[in-house]
């Protein structure tokens, strides 16, 4: 069959980018939050969580539409996520997609208030139908939608691994498994909860089987690793024109990497076969699946 | 007839600790974050807002357990709302509530952290019951609330007023009037809105009327108001060792104020004319709204 993932990515993201954009423009834009929002909001991310949620509704029901709202609130709590971890008090970082960072451009006390707006609103959205989306899930989905996505980014989720992520350079009296099991746990907190609920949730919006649902969840554990994985060796390899930052800051800043403890060629090996596991895990899906199979590829395959 | 509002603050505020402790006991308390949170949260706040909920509901329907969910969700906000303003970039406060602030005793990171994982998991609470609460509103009810609150909380609320307010400094060129108007509209952004919502949302969650619901929104709008004046006059007034943190830090920081404005004496009048308001609002109710009626005078007779 001919699936081009390079389009269907530019595809998607265009939805998504439009639909972002029209939440912010029910707003003023000549308010400083809102200015604060939009510039990290749209500074051209990958859209790489709001793609899933869109492939995972697609591959259960054939249409996508119904996964937007949590499509696009997903993508606001990865956004406030960047701009609270990139302030000086945390990784204290300039650039983000080659832009300045939003305390960069609109100082401290506004970049934190921007991202308390984000993951503030990312609630409202699914909370309160908006004119914007076309369909919504039914207010039974729609709160469980809620109960995952605030789970995942929360206590036992994303905001957990952001803690354990800045002590994560205590573990040097560790044996190299310990550190391993201690890097991956740091990985399903930080990252990982939210790629499993940016599939769960597509599949969700569209009213999936709990089998289905149950396949797509290892596919997400697996290609949320992987990502990971495949982030440590960019940030070893890459080019840092197309990653819009310095390649090399984890040496730099002695971070704990899957490269640091198992070796740069077995950090590949692990990436590729849990790329493996994530299709085989839906291989009984139909060809409404390929996009999240080309998407297991190309994480990590990328090049920023 | 006898209504104690000492005897019965103590009591809701009783109830809404036990709650909000077994909220955290759901987590490991040798956990950062959650110590974090729990320095917090457990400080010993007034629990004015999660109070409101429980009358509002109290004075609908003559019950205030299925509120409670709200009201946790409702204080929680509030105090993630607290740890963002302290911090060095904000007000950079030392004191709140007479204890260190929480990036004073944790560090910026984890502050930051914290009040993210306050805000998330209030959401989580209204959207996953959890068994700590015997009574939870139906389905649709605690939709209604999570979009309400996060309206509240966000964008065209509280995080808008807080950005306002950083900038209100600016307004030295503006008339008498012209300055109340936008201190007004602060605070209403700020801290009213939230007022406003903690009120509704007791009402809302046991099923309450529209026309009730209204009167409950003129009610808490004056009260929000007043809440605010009377905070400025303590500013002035008040016991340090009470208040737990110095008086008269307002002139020292230039701030834009209600007896700044219009001055002490007129200050308090307008005070005590907009709870003579609140209470005509509610004069329809029955005895059940006395704890209500009590709260508004109590809001500008408090002396912390």
């Amino acid at each position: 069959m001919n699936f081009d993932l390079k389009t269907y990515l530019k595809e998607q993201q265009d939805v998504v980018n439009k639909h972002l954009d029209n939440i912010l423009l029910q707003f003023n834009n000549q308010n400083q939050l809102i200015q604060a929002m939009a510039h990290s909001l749209m500074a051209g991310g990958k859209r790489l969580r709001p793609i899933l949620t869109m492939a995972a509704a697609l591959a259960c029901k054939k249409e996508y539409s119904p996964a937007l709202p949590a499509a696009c609130a997903i993508e606001m709590i990865h956004t406030y996520s960047l701009i609270h971890d990139d302030l000086p008090a945390m990784d204290d970082d300039d650039l983000r997609r080659g832009l300045p960072t939003c305390h960069n451009k609109f100082g401290e006390s506004t970049a934190i208030l921007a991202g308390d707006a984000l993951l503030t609103h990312a609630f409202n959205i699914l909370a309160e139908p908006q004119i914007l989306f076309n369909k919504y899930p039914d207010i039974q989905k729609r709160l469980q939608l809620i109960a995952k996505i605030s789970k995942a980014a929360g206590i036992k989720g994303m905001v957990q691994g952001q803690i354990l992520d800045m002590q994560a350079d205590q573990g040097e009296n560790l044996s190299e498994h310990s550190k391993l099991k201690h890097l991956e746990k740091i990985h399903t907190l930080k990252t990982g909860k939210m790629i499993i609920v940016s599939v769960e949730a597509g599949a969700l919006s569209v009213g999936a089987d709990q089998k289905l649902i149950d396949k797509l969840n290892i596919y997400a554990g697996k290609i949320g690793l992987a990502f990971q994985v495949a982030d440590d060796i960019l940030n070893i390899e890459g080019d840092p024109v197309k990653m819009g930052k310095a390649a090399g800051s984890d040496i730099i800043n002695n971070k704990m990497t899957f490269p640091g403890i198992i070796g740069l060629d077995e950090s590949k090996k692990y990436a590729n076969n849990l790329i493996d596991d994530a299709i085989k895990a839906i291989s009984r899906f139909d060809e409404s699946a390929q996009p999240l199979r080309s998407i297991a590829r190309y994480i990590i395959n990328r090049d920023h």
